[in-house]
């Protein structure tokens, strides 16, 4: 028991906890004042769901014995955290901080994860449809996801029996490049897809975000949290903790630049949500490889994501699908550039201790990397398909175009997001009551 | 010394005090936009105020030998202080962590406590005498309080010579549902009903959340800070501290589950503010026994206490008190229901070890924790009305009818909270109060 | 190696990354609705272009082996963080610590020192004169003073190579009143007299803070994560890491009270600008004392802070120079009376141990302080004058009068902050640059 590095577990996971609030400002900001509150929903609920059913099942599904295979653990062996919960000297351990501590750490890697998706999804789902897939999504396709990715498990004789990508193929993820944000993204990929697009998407700038300073705090706090996710997958107070820290800083830091420099060659301006969107493709990339290269490659590396993620946001108006909040352009792609980039660009020096193709290794890691990045591009995306399909041909997964265009705030959640005038009446569409000098509320049309 | 559990205490105290700000905006993001700056400074004014007491006596009345019946600490013992600020390896300690540590964590239960009660009294309390009631609530009940429940000193034979509910009793309360909860929310009653309700309470919609998103960025640094709250609570990098983490986070998951239930089948809509209050009904809940019940008991727990709280903030309606921001309802009543629900639901293996009446425990815990929650209560809330009367019949409390209408933030602070156009004008009526270059203030009709 | 004092520094290094987002809501809040983003994108696009530079030459400037007199580190030693990145128990160490985790903690110092600067040109810079100016000013006085005042390396027989003013002339400044606060101060003078004061500087009351929660917001941030900066400067999890966060607390609660004292004094009314105001000049004032001093001289330091900052910021109306957010009122004046106020109040029993004045030391400490702040004040201020002065008048740093009067967010960032109705309209006057689904930008009249 090494109480720092359970000091540094639990905080880390307290800081992955705010990353779904964070992100819940960051998608929220850029939604119209009409949609801010479904988005902001669709995290909090996702929060609230994934939360339960982590105990219930889900730890027992990624961390609990392999079935076979390397797929899934069995989800009734640890129901309900059975087994987790000594204390004292009889806690039990997860090498050297307590397994309840583990637990809550990847806990909020499950809840973000599934708050990710619904950027894709802006103004146009059925709430309750979102939980319904939230939750199934959770169960089929991101417990087993998990086990597969960070499942380290050894048998009683020292065997590993955890999951087939991280353990089974030694392919390196250091925080979830592929079990996180390429699984996130080939999920939104997939809702976008069934969901459709919203009216007037690409055809005017009516879509543009309507408070940038809360886009910015999303930001701010991502990267915050985003020590906890990188670093604190370290599972210790360490060296290594500190080289995922520092490249958590760096990363970033380039793509933003990267991002701005695209900005203002093809654009003539360098945008605050560039910056906003280039700390998180740089946050994305270096997920997976913050253990396995150098400062200087990160550096290297969020400048190649920043540039990438800034022209493949562009890709969605091409190719016609409404990924509304740029998931598909930041997190699958980011995901996969940081992947592959530990094939090429890890350093034997590190903590990871890889050898990437640029220090010799050859293209062994590269082929593992990009086998682990299919495999949950491929999982995902058929999955999330499947299932949002389902959906929409049940229950039903897109409001009506009329609610669409009185907004999803006020007719999923009865709610309106600001009322700044004192009437109470929102200040979005239709006719609009305006204060006067004088006290009075008279009515102006839009 | 442990290093571990100072570190993670040294951030706990961190994560509490921004809870404080995380009020304001949760609060201040429900009032009206002519009152969120006025809401804001109640929290911020109380910080200030009472950390600076905490400093001065505080500590040492909650703290300090007990003067006699586990009633208060005396507070000339370690005024400012004293006989806490030693360095090196002659520093006091407290536990396993120094005990200017344990200082510094304990000073931001007092400040987010008193803190907690001004959501009772949006909108029409004078700020001045606002202060003056939380500078001495805080010395004539929170210090005391904090005392009974939280006091576990002993003295050089090991006798036990602590506060009279916690360690005398045996009441258990493991982060504050009486000394914070029931406290504020009692308190928070008091003023309730001295100050009456605010003009068209009940009568119309005009008092819905000006700002939703705050209101969210509150709740979401809310329970950020509450894995601070509870599971610094062990005051150590341990399996406790891990239980309570894992507690801190699934009971105010199934709590919004349960309040948006509710607010699903009685309103038709699940709302973002019945997400938010439902996360921190969830929180309040568990506070109390986030180290005496399981992971599933702790979903139960949620689930009751989004419910029930959602059910108990329609009672001020009913009633006639007008609790603006329902103190009474989130924080009283679920600091009850999770106080009681130890008695029901101690589970012996935990790390509280008590045994509740599910465990074959019998009514021993649950009596012994409703004579904690009621004492508090019955002595908050008598103070408090005393004392509230008091300051009403003196200084006065409550801002004149004509300000009210006009707002508070203009009346009290001389601002207003947003100036989206550039003119400068209010966005709320009548004149306005201008800052001049020179510092002064001068009046300009708009 | 200590875990406990690696997770602390950790997580304080995370804490003072959230300092800058922190930064760019509390400067953002204060500026009209036309110049938020800007605002923010100064210190979002310091944090960017310092944390790269940081890594690869700003490390080895300020902690490499000093290349003569206490100057500055050679910076080649250390480019790229060679010879730092050791893994395991082959990794550097800096004392406790791994050295790669000392890398991080003060890569946020060198970042938060240059966005500090930036609230002294609002509304009026052209933002890549700016980042020119950021990133030139980081390596000629950042990584050179950082090394003055924190670089205490010894060499192999322990003889002092560090800094000349922290090692070699014992100057007292625990976490930066000289090296961040007086450092950004003085060169936000030097800005603000550069770059001229904005239109209606002074005559109106146009220049009114849009969002005070915002503002607030910001305070609060910068509050949580200055306990990182300053408790987290003990680099260790200790009682000296609990004294200095206890003084983080009450100081700038006692210069809250101070600063709404004068305002409610002199003005009639205590606003939340004054408070958020007040709150961070204690933060200032006890960064350098926060180690030397008791928390009862730390409530009389956050006092007089607050009076004297609630002064100072009037001085630019009467002076003439537009420091449009008080950077030198709060940063400069508050860091000048904390790096004074240990010469006078030093405690011998404090963990600093330095003896002050008032407890029979002298003059010398009060003498020192006086130096270094005088030094670094005088470096900074005549660097900075003449690197913006040069700037000026080769590519240029302010905007045109025109894009002043629509709005530095639109014209230098083509975006507006909010749009809060539907139509995509800004809420300020004058023609709208709109970003086309295609990426290009086109012009459309209001």
């Amino acid at each position: 028991m090494d109480t720092g590095a359970t000091a540094w577990v639990l905080v880390s996971a307290a800081l992955v906890l705010l990353m779904t609030p964070g992100l819940a400002f960051f998608y929220g900001g850029m939604t119209r004042a009409k949609g801010v509150l479904n988005m902001m929903m669709m995290s909090f609920g996702a929060l609230a769901l994934v939360g339960v059913l982590w105990v219930l099942v889900g730890y027992s599904m990624a961390f609990g014995t392999d079935v076979g295979a390397g797929l899934v653990g069995n989800p009734f062996e640890k129901f309900g955290l059975a087994g987790v919960l000594g204390t004292g000297d009889g806690a039990p351990m997860a090498g050297s901080i307590p397994e309840i501590v583990f637990v809550g750490f990847q806990a909020v890697f499950a809840i973000i994860t599934v708050a990710l998706i619904s950027g894709a999804i802006a103004d146009r789902a059925k709430f309750g449809s979102w939980l319904l897939f939230a939750g199934i999504w959770a169960v089929l396709v991101y417990f087993p996801v998990a086990h597969w990715v960070f499942d380290f498990n050894t048998d009683a004789d020292g065997n590993p029996i955890g999951g087939w990508i991280g353990q089974g193929l030694g392919v390196i993820d250091f925080a979830g490049g592929t079990a996180v944000h390429i699984n996130a993204g080939a999920a939104a990929l997939a809702l976008a897809l069934v969901l459709g697009k919203r009216k007037g998407f690409g055809k005017d700038s009516g879509h543009r975000p309507h408070n940038l300073p809360l886009v910015m705090l999303g930001a701010g706090l991502l990267w915050f949290g985003w020590f906890g996710f990188n670093a604190g997958s370290a599972l210790g107070a360490s060296a290594t903790a500190g080289y995922a820290w520092v490249n958590t800083l760096v990363a970033p830091c380039a793509a933003i630049l990267g991002w701005l420099v695209v900005e203002r060659f093809r654009d003539g301006h360098a945008t605050s949500l560039g910056a906003a969107s280039g700390a998180v493709a740089g946050l994305v990339a270096v997920t997976p490889a913050c253990s396995a290269i150098t400062p200087l490659w990160s550096i290297v590396l969020g400048l190649i994501a920043g540039i990438a993620c800034a022209l493949a946001v562009g890709l969605k108006y091409r190719w016609g699908y409404d990924d509304s909040l740029d998931v598909v352009g930041v997190h699958l792609v980011g995901g996969v550039i940081g992947t592959l980039f530990v094939g090429l660009a890890a350093d034997p020096g590190s903590p990871a201790g890889a050898t990437g193709l640029f220090y010799g290794g050859g293209l062994t890691q590269l082929g593992l990397q990009a086998v682990g990045a299919f495999a949950v591009l491929l999982y995902s995306f058929v999955v999330s398909l499947v299932l949002a399909w389902l959906i929409a041909k049940t229950v039903g997964f897109r409001i009506s175009e009329e609610h669409e265009i009185t907004g999803v705030d006020l007719t999923q959640h009865a709610e309106t997001a600001y009322q700044y005038n004192e009437s109470g009446r929102p200040l979005h569409p239709g006719g609009q009551l305006v204060r006067t000098p004088d006290g009075a509320t008279e009515e102006v049309s839009a």
